[in-house]
């Protein structure tokens, strides 16, 4: 993997903390800047030079995958191993991810760096990983293209009378056959009213004749991730799901019909969550719109009321809105988009149309 | 799930402690508590009452799971809202699990309870979490009665020719067919001298004829995890592979000989260390003996040089001495062992004789 690049920008950031060096503990922030694909260990990155502290179990796994890099095989204890490094390059100001620090490790680095001065960061790494490059974008498409072969698969499998956790099941193991190295979060199947619970996991419940169907699923390829969420109907529907299901299918167009660069994230959760609204469905769609998605599932930007940052071009994130009743069920469709120099190209090629969602 | 006694036990370390209220943020630990099986939430509790604050996706899981428990749900700001709770209750001594609150949130949890004591803890839960009650063995059992079952499958189905990668998805796939949830960790194949690796991740390399295969793989089943080592070896094996594999074996028979209560987590250790290192291979053998596995699949207690903490009755964890040599490959053998009243019981019956692990 090509991360020199991403290297240099954080360099830029180091400066611009006037750090000495930045101590990088989150497993996919050490993964984006080294390529390295283990956990356990840290990144410590100075203006010259760059070190991956590690143990016994991935030294020759690091020496793999990241040239270019310090390799440092910690004995016992990390936080003397960070220590000598630190010792060894004349660091005044430390920077960390506080984040991504726990209170108590963060106690046992002061310790083991007496008089380095240890400055708290949020978000730099995250900020650099929310502009996805090309090699990014193809691995994430990867893994779509993993998650849609599976499902579409699955639409011509299912039946009544299989459960949700086999419906997850058949879907997981598809998306292993189509090149996924495994499924990105714990696939969502819910039927009928059980949608109503936004991270349903999948039951030994029936699939019935007339049932609904929301499957919440996903793919990782080349360590990157996927995201999608769609219904199904087991037969025809009522006017009821109809309706809910069209309100949620028309708030995503209009939240898609808004993104380009320039534009504020709350402008594009608006645009969905204010059709919702006027259709008189406002406190059924409890959660945000979107969230990136990229080396993890769920990622910065957060595409939210809140967030008053602008898109650019690069960003990948999902648009999914939803309705939640309980006691009746609920509809969320969720896509993947990647914004485009001029606006937005859909990752995902899913049907959308009830009645191609209808079996 | 039956917690009323987990949480009983654990008032009596908030008392010990002397604290007004205790803020549990590990997603394990509330789990083990709650009986909740979602994320993102916090559980307080204090001698008369506990809470769970989570957010609208959980709301209604939180009270299908967890009866005698008040739900919080926070409407933005999570610190508030457990701010509003410890407030209410007029809470002095707050204590919080130092390694499951981050440098950010621990900033942003004082800032929100102004002149509230915070009091870190560490591993207070875990303790509790090491002694598993019937139930969880139960669960732990279902777990490895999965795991085998494909595995045994897994061994009649393999043949020369098929890559690592279609191999742990065999194993994944038939382990949800006998029931479990997922995988317990990402399975690890590691053919010929890629098992020098001790964390080696599944690749396109293509088994051969006289391979030999490394498998390290669990299933997790009602959210308890298990976790196993074989190896396999495609036809017949070179005398230095036998001794080596020999090694280990003996090493692990005298680690399982010494299990029973009261004996140190060291002497474990030492039993299978010592021998290794006899046979001159202690500079091969780089980690620890095992680790305690339950709702994580890596948990405390850790059979290790430096614990000198005693084995009770009811702790489950590893057993899997190994000799990883860079060039050559690896041999590890993994079992799960349940201490009990008066020594051990090996949860994993998975055959260990190399003549009946040559395919």
């Amino acid at each position: 993997m090509q991360t020199a690049h991403r290297i240099n920008e954080l360099r830029k950031a180091i400066e611009a903390e006037k750090l000495d060096a930045l101590l990088v503990s989150s497993v996919p922030n050490v993964s984006y800047l080294s390529g390295f694909t283990g956990d356990d260990s840290l990144a410590l990155i100075s203006p010259g030079r760059q070190h991956i502290v590690t143990d016994f179990r991935y030294a020759e796994q690091v020496e793999q995958q990241c040239p270019g890099w310090q390799l440092v095989v910690r004995k016992d204890d990390l936080w003397s191993a960070v220590s000598s490094e630190i010792e060894g390059n004349g660091v005044g100001r430390l920077g960390f991810e506080s984040v991504h620090l726990s209170h108590r490790n963060h106690g046992r680095l002061a310790a083991a760096v007496e008089g380095v001065e240890l400055v708290p960061l949020t978000g730099t790494v995250e900020k650099l990983r929310e502009i996805k490059d090309a090699e990014e974008v193809e691995k994430i498409q990867a893994a779509v293209r993993c998650q849609e072969a599976a499902f579409n698969e699955v639409k011509a499998w299912l039946e009544p009378g299989v459960t949700e956790k086999e419906v997850a099941r058949e879907i997981d193991d598809r998306m292993r056959r189509h090149g996924a190295e495994r499924f990105a979060f714990e696939t969502v199947v819910a039927a009928g009213e059980r949608a109503s619970l936004p991270h349903a996991q999948a039951t030994e419940r029936v699939v019935a004749k007339e049932d609904t169907l929301l499957i919440d699923w996903g793919a990782r390829r080349f360590f990157y991730n996927s995201d999608l969420t769609r219904v199904l109907c087991l037969g025809s529907v009522n006017s009821k799901f109809e309706r809910i299901y069209e309100t949620v299918r028309h708030a995503q167009e209009r939240a898609l019909a808004v993104i380009r660069p320039g534009v504020r994230f709350s402008e594009v959760d608006e645009a969905a969550r204010g059709y919702i609204r006027e259709r008189g469905y406002g406190e059924r769609f409890g959660h945000a719109l979107g969230h990136g998605v990229g080396l993890e599932v769920h990622e910065s930007p957060l595409v939210r009321e809140k967030n008053e940052e602008r898109l650019v071009p690069g960003m990948v994130f999902t648009v999914e809105p939803g309705i939640y009743i309980p006691g009746w069920g609920g509809v969320r469709i969720e896509d993947m988009v990647l914004v485009t120099a001029r606006g937005v190209q859909v990752l995902s090629t899913c049907d959308k149309d009830l009645d191609k969602l209808t079996l």
